[in-house]
């Protein structure tokens, strides 16, 4: 399915652009798998994804570097797919993504994120840079400039 | 297009349970809007997507209890969707998706997330509540039980 580019509707963000990157069905949890310690296209079959969907999905994230491939040795045919510092990065994405998920929904869970050899819990908290803390989601404001400003403006 | 869901996987977590509620393409970006203001079919419209895909998100989500449909007035035809508490929480995934994209991406920005009357700028971080403080996300350990534990276990 072709689909539309999410970066250029009419009111760019970093959470658009983001989505073009990781944003498709089944990527995220292919980079999840990544975390847990699958490497090679054999691994990322126990996901459950279809191999040509698979196949599409590594490309795509080799190509927005989020996965280096790399061949096992010199002369093997055989090649693995680890994660940058880009894509570790999504670390956060995911550890947000299931902060969410332990509170919502219900379920087993074959995973668990710890800090520490001593296994402590591991979840995701908003922070103000200024005030250097945590704090509430409640806390926050979306500001959204008009949509002349959204034509020029710009961050990122 | 019919989606097999992501609960149903071999091995399950909060993420893929997640995902199955609001992964599909559209629906964060709707989230993002209701955050900046957006409540009637109309104002969701701005983000273009085409309006039976609009509808059919928007009725995912109230399916999922991230919004609430009202009616406007006791007397309206006319509809609004309110983020729940299960949509407001959102927001942490949201802020996770901006912080990475404010890293990785490059573009303009039409939001602003800010944290009280000054504007401070909010971003996310990995929290170990045992030690009640932010870490590095490189200091996160990804857990994953025997395939045999998968399917017994479960913390959620």
């Amino acid at each position: 399915m072709q689909k539309r580019s999410l970066s250029d509707l009419p009111l760019p963000c970093p959470v658009a652009r983001s989505l073009d990157v990781f944003g498709e069905w089944w990527s995220l949890l292919i980079v999840r798998d990544a975390f847990r310690g699958a490497r090679r296209f054999e691994d990322f079959r126990a996901l459950g994804a279809a191999d040509n969907i698979l196949s599409a999905r590594l490309r795509k994230l080799v190509d927005e570097g989020i996965f280096e491939k790399r061949a096992v040795s010199a002369t093997s045919k055989h090649y693995e797919y680890v994660l940058t510092r880009k894509g570790r990065d999504l670390m956060v994405v995911l550890a947000a993504i299931r902060t969410w998920g332990e509170r919502w929904t219900k379920g087993k869970d074959a995973t668990r994120l710890s800090h520490g050899s001593a296994g402590h819990s591991v979840s995701v908290k908003a922070w103000c840079a200024e005030c250097d803390m945590a704090i509430s989601v409640d806390d926050i404001t979306v500001q959204r400039p008009l949509a002349g400003q959204a034509a020029t403006g710009g961050r990122g």
